[in-house]
């Protein structure tokens, strides 16, 4: 199944949406708009915009109200992803060259401030003075759980709750904040836009640990960038963290995080392997299926509306997600 | 004199606006704090929060009010010169060792990040619509300003109106902004708001001019990092583009900046030392002075309140400015 095919009623404003990504990064500067526009036509799930729209159905849905939410969220996450590469060095994302691959760290660095600039202007259509309070601390822990990511590169004794608070602030709030934003400014009650908030944290969560564990378990071709990168740029990613229950593995991994040369693909590969085979894979998809399963809880609390069956639909997908 | 003996009785008001800087940043992970607070306490001459504070005199002063634009204003600014760093690949700046010089270039990156969310979440205070536009079409301005930076790097081609949209966006704007934000939050007149506009863009662009001259014609100490950084850097500003007309010293960095190797500093020095004895330091500091004419007719479009004979004496300050 895709998931585009959950959400099928939403296509006409999603590609509205799409629409109006490519035409808030029009600009007169080449570098800008070619670097943004590739970021655009690169794609993805627009996972953002979709739950921001889900989440205004429970309330009095305009669409030219949750739009400005739509494209603000998905243009600042573009923006923390054309960093991120930054900070992980990658050259390659869904298939693509990467900005910073293509011109340098520092053209990416300023396309990210002008893609997040964009994205705030966007959002200055929003009246709701909560919407920019919410916005603007989702932003701080955005950027806390980058710094923590680096912070955390490469250091095999962090735990389990290292993990999670930096998925929390990288991933699962940019996710809640879209529904709950999506709740805001279409003025649904308290207790609907509580609930909103905590599905799409849970989803968020329970998503980036099946993204964590793909990223072994995946083809290249299905990735659209090479197995185990994560691993390669030293980020320790949960199935690594119960992996190194392992001795064996603990050792390996240890011996070559502290190698004076640059590390190779092909040396973790064995390592990647015996990960991806390993119960370390099971483990995590137990943690992943706890969120999913708070997610579904979530929609005890909502109305009976459309929307609340796509959003039941969409937790399936994500339960079952191979890539 | 000092600039600052000019607006001495806002000094409890600046002190205040110090200490909401250095809470604004406080935050649990270390790196970004230590960050934030060295960029705090180099100091500077908080110019923005000052314009922002004396146009808000000229309507309802209500210090709470402007002190949330002062205190996002300098984020902002502190924030576009983390980044600044990184792309111009500064290690010193005000005599202190930069944030990319003393961690990294990714440190930096989100170090600026973080600081730009916190200026955001302080300007979420702020209930004028008017002004989150103003802000937000300010930052995709600067942000342009900044890869025009880039691009114009080391191209001696680059004419005298290059150079000004260059420090319009990258400097002058986010004054103007800041006069302008103080005016908007204390509800003046519309007269007086576009005064203050004109009066902080005129003032910028006067004040970059002669910043950019003194990086040839002051020292070191005065500095506070070697003087002729900004052509080391392949900034070509005002004097270099007069000076341009010299072919001698065209040959020279023509031949200097297409050599295969990097440039060394003592490679330069003669052509920096060439520039600041030309008459291009007289060309350049008449554009200023133009901006600066300019600068003072705006006043004539503003009542007599105390602080626009401050901005009067200012203006009087950045004519005389030696360093």
């Amino acid at each position: 199944m895709k998931l585009a095919t959950t959400y099928g009623y939403l296509k006409k404003d999603l590609n509205q949406i799409e629409q109006a990504l490519e035409d808030t990064v029009k600009e007169s500067q080449p570098v800008l708009h070619d670097a943004s526009l590739q970021l655009i036509k690169a794609g993805g799930k627009r996972l953002r915009p979709v739950f921001a729209m889900l989440s205004s159905m429970f309330g009095d849905y305009q669409f030219d109200r949750v739009k400005n939410v739509a494209v603000s969220l998905e243009l600042i996450h573009m923006a923390s992803l054309v960093h991120d590469d930054v900070i992980d060095d990658s050259n390659i994302r869904r298939g693509e060259t990467t900005v910073k691959a293509k011109w340098d760290n520092q053209v990416a660095m300023l396309t990210g401030d002008y893609i997040f600039s964009r994205a705030l202007e966007k959002f200055t259509e929003i009246t709701e003075p909560r919407a920019h309070q919410l916005l603007s601390k989702t932003m701080i822990e955005l950027t806390s759980g980058e710094i923590e990511q680096i912070r955390d590169k490469y250091d095999l004794n962090q735990n389990f709750r290292t993990y999670l608070r930096r998925i929390r602030r990288k991933t699962a709030l940019l996710i809640s904040s879209s529904s709950q934003l999506g709740a805001i400014v279409s003025h649904t009650s308290d207790l609907v836009e509580k609930a909103l908030f905590r599905y799409g944290y849970n989803i968020g969560m329970s998503y980036q640990i099946i993204d964590d564990i793909l990223d072994f378990t995946g083809t290249e071709d299905q990735l659209g960038k090479p197995a185990g990168s994560d691993l390669l740029q030293g980020n320790i990613t949960l199935p690594v963290i119960y992996a190194l229950e392992d001795p064996y593995i603990k050792n390996e991994l240890e011996r070559i995080f502290t190698q004076k040369e640059e590390i190779e693909e092909k040396q973790l590969q064995p390592v990647i392997e015996q990960i991806a085979q390993s119960s370390a894979i099971t483990k995590a998809r137990n943690v992943s299926d706890l969120y999913l399963k708070k997610a579904y809880d979530t929609l005890d609390d909502l109305p009976d509306v459309k929307a609340k069956n796509t959003l039941k639909k969409i937790a399936n997908y994500i339960g079952s997600r191979k890539v």
